[in-house]
């Protein structure tokens, strides 16, 4: 497979460092492009960018010049970190311009036309593609409490239905991105607010939970309730669950739901898909972030404590890691997605899938 | 007023150490013995004890003789801080032996004739004394998850009755003492498990919000499920809470019987007592640990975040102060109590309260 | 005596937040104006403040309507918790207009004509202001790690001289302001370098502990090597410091200086003043900031640790509180020695303190 | 090379888990015993430890039938992580019996007659061995401070002299092993000693600089004064180090010293040794111990801000990872120092190195 050329928007923040250095050594995908700011734009990248990832950037990506968003880009495939001020317009024009965006930002997750995807779970949503009125198209991925929620509602859901859900997140600082929250607030306390936050988990997770009909997605019909958090933990959310289901299950046959739990990513063995979605862990003091978050590479689910919910029909603890799974490996993973249906090919956007690469006409983009 | 002598058993551990600082200046009582393990008994307070407190040892304590447990007390009153390991025999042979036992502890919490009283929700419950087979007597105040739900939770049970409730804590590591939980467990972490807590916050508080029938506790039926965790917090457990009511409530209404909640510490003007034993706090970031607890002295319940639940009728934010109103300074409300409502009285304990003061017959204990 | 009216110059930041906090119930001084940036000015305090204090906002203070750095003043006595990007024109400013400005900024603290005052070590500096050529004056007080050091050596120093100081500090948050420093960069870090501060440390110490000779100040001669860390602690500077002496001393006569130290706050029982500026601890693990920083409300610097040191003298280890002591309780304290000196009498500032009172001229300013 | 067997000693405590991980996979060693106090004895080694580590127990081990210190041990060479409650003894009867025992335990560090080796710097120590009365041996490393401080100071003692240093540590609380610090200690705090440690850096830093003369270690002559610290950090020690030169040398001499560093685990290639023992690091703010340990796979030690010091002549902040590179990875590289220094060879120890392979009788142990 020929490796694909593709751009970062919002290069030098938080999940635009992620998407560089998950890409780095990509069987697929190769980072040619950095988008940011007009301020850093003209720059070399290593200059622009006050990076703040483990590893040092990759050499290959530090003396690449930095370029604004006004300027074209060669990438079909563009991989947008951008900031939610930002990203709506900008995104918009790039699809416009026949580019196809994946994108993690939140401005367009829920724009009817637009999927939004957890591909073990809704990957047939990337159909959406052929709705919008673009040359180009935006796929996007949840917010980074919802996707590890929703992942471990999605056998359940499947399996036995679902009437209702109640959640509350204690989510890591990382996910504000950076410099984020003060030390000042942050340091032995709790923040039981986090803005925006809980109306996304609550609306996000009933779209991917829906089902394609025809042209549109029409949206799971069940209660969820969530309490969003700030706790002082660096990397991890983790997130209290408690579920009814609409029809009555035993423990064990929940746990095998959960457990068994494999979706096209895990069939087609895509790169960066965890070899299991869901990791159910026995100890009765697990999933703890400090210590399960880079199972899988930081790509799957962590579920513990199953059990019995004297409310709702059951409880569990659910964990993720939040800027891995949680943020840049999520776009990252429908970016591959989309090219193991077909969507990318030949170095073009078919915006029908596999089935229509020998029926659609030339995307005129990036020439 | 006279004041009462009281010893303190457990003197040396967390909770008793908080029950010294608390009770330095009491209008009521004087700490004048101190109760310890074997190994500790016999040295002096200071040098038996691995001091914890933010304030020095009151001089009039440092130089206090620690007895064993297998002495003779002379103080009526005993507040015990005692292990769980230990407090159940000692606590019951101290009743016997005609003591009034204010205790911390959670082994007779639940024993169908010991009182688990919140003043302000169930003083009532006192009466269960007078089932007691001792000399003396036992009283019991909640673990310290359990009081600031239920103290948040009895003004709706009372307005509008309660069907349902779901919390989820994220608690302090004082709540486990010292040496406690280990710093290579809890730095940057979230333990989502604290051995034995949700079945104690799920059954003490139908006891609490019980009503008392005759010689019985005849306890609340309501729905409670409880996840507790342990958070990188030092003092001050936080709790979200979704809960159903029995009859419907407009929200301001909810808000407005929570508000105005007092019971009988506050009508009495106790010297422990909060002004207001439930502050609501509007910022929508708050309650936090880190800047609430010590409101009203650490002796309120802070709710903050109420608002409508899409899966019960309404949630909220529950925050106080675990090692003052959820342990020692719950036990020292408690025994300011029984002193107001006249069981301890001309230093006799008064078995049925100011109503048998005349009636009873002299208790021959402490002679 | 008298209450004097003051205002705060940068109330809504950090400084200016304790300032408030500190000068609630003085028993000289009272908070009659709050300045700060325009785009604060003209609403009440509460509005334009983001109050980050343990206690809530004083009410007398709540409603008062804030002004800009352009709007005349009343009060007489300034206290200035100014940004350092616009405390060296506007202080210049204010003292031009006939002020007196008591200011915790670092832009005038080296000026030959400034005093940098720390009144137990330098109250005699104060006479610096007669050199000053503006109508009213300024008085500074040192950095925050500055502080704590000095105090430390001031005794050492008269005793038996200085030859050199080693320190590192590990310093806490609240240094910083707020935001300051970010969640991401502190939590479980060390980062071992504060902008600008290093050379603080070593330039101001040497100018408060050096001799006023006429009218400017001899900077004492000793070396100073100061390496400043930032720790993940919320208040309070720890210092291992190791010092050479002049001349020889035993290691209790080093002890007797620190624990005897007193200076004219303590003779004249100043209000903000310590009972003992120096307070030894005898433990081997203390001072500790969690524990210790709020012994003498605050405006203590607590030593342990005296020992001998291989390679200088002795070490020890210093600990302040960096907020109180080290920043607005430092301003405070400087001003009511300026009260009992005589520098501020009857409403009018007589620059040449008590002696000056019947001679000066009365100043033009604040009618 | 044939893969030699090996014992861990301690194999369920913190750094012998560590052992366990970084032996997992090694091409020298196959951990082939584990032994452990009597209550973790015959038990498998799953069952009988508490795992802290990130990653789980290597297959191999898990079923690993756990040995007490009394039962004799069919491996030549021991790793021992032994607490140095019992290390001192067992050790030495180990030795007796003829084992090398390589060990990071400080029992024996200082005896005259056993090795304290980092093998960059003094390997050549290592043939104090046969100055040993045992049929075995027994070779250390230094505590966890120790080495990056000596790390950094032996290119420039061998390239220009020292006569002094002044080091400030900060240490994680990794260091004290599990459950080693309270959480009720440590958040937000510091704690400004650690008993032991201070004495343990200045002593074992001359004997690792010293030269070996015949048949003993002449210490190095120079001062070393160390304050030591603990801090709220999971891994990663960081010094601030102050030192003043011999003969005088300009600041990029000593820089090109500390940078071209090199040492026998360098030149052989060895599989632990880092590919350079020193790394300089040039950000302002760097190193720093959640961001820079695990450079060269944890085994590097870190420099930063190289400056000159107004007291002794340089200063600098290093860092390590305390339990890589300053615990479990010392005693490692150590092993492969002595493997590739022929002290092991065939099976049998060779107590005079290469040299003596074909002269020493055969030893009888172990057969």
């Amino acid at each position: 497979m020929e490796t694909i050329d593709v751009a970062v928007l919002g290069a030098t923040g938080t999940v635009g460092q992620k998407f560089i250095t998950l890409l780095e050594g990509h069987p697929y995908f190769r980072v040619r492009e950095l988008v940011a700011s007009d301020q850093s734009a003209g720059k070399p990248y290593a200059e622009a960018c006050k990076w703040k990832q483990d590893r040092p950037i990759p050499e290959s990506v530090a003396t690449t010049i930095v370029k604004s968003t006004q300027e074209p880009l060669e990438s079909l495939l563009l991989f947008s970190g951008l900031d939610s001020s930002v990203a709506g317009e900008a995104e918009t024009a790039y699809a416009e311009q026949g580019h196809l965006v994946v994108s993690n930002s939140k401005n367009h997750r829920m724009d009817p036309t637009v999927p939004l995807v957890v591909p073990e779970i809704n990957a047939s949503h990337l159909a959406l593609i052929e709705q919008q009125p673009f040359e180009g198209a935006i796929v996007t991925n949840p917010n980074c409490s919802t996707i590890f929620l929703v992942m471990a509602l999605a056998p359940l859901h499947r399996a036995f239905g679902l009437d209702a859900v109640q959640v509350t997140t204690m989510q890591a600082i990382s996910g504000a991105g950076y410099p984020g929250v003060s030390g000042m607030d942050i340091m032995g306390n709790v923040i039981p607010y986090i803005s925006g936050e809980e109306e996304k988990v609550e609306e996000e997770s009933l779209k991917i939970l829906g089902d394609l009909d025809g042209s549109m997605v029409r949206h799971a019909e069940l209660g969820v309730s969530a309490t969003c958090t700030r706790v002082p933990v660096l990397d991890g959310h983790t997130e209290t669950v408690s579920f009814k289901l609409s029809s009555p299950a035993g423990i064990d046959d929940v746990r095998a739901a959960l457990d068994d739990f494999r979706g096209p990513p895990q069939h087609r063995g895509l790169p960066s898909a965890p070899e299991r979605p869901i990791l159910m862990l026995d100890a009765p003091d697990r999933p703890q972030p400090a210590r399960d978050i880079w199972l899988e590479d930081g790509m799957a689910t962590m579920v513990g404590r199953l059990r019995e919910c004297p409310v709702l029909d059951y409880r569990m603890v659910v964990l993720g890691h939040n800027t891995v799974r949680g943020a840049a490996g999520a776009s990252i993973l429908n970016a591959e997605t989309l090219v193991s249906e077909g969507y990318l090919a030949n170095g073009r956007l078919h915006r029908g899938g596999r089935a229509a690469q020998h029926e659609e006409p030339v995307s005129s983009c990036c020439s």
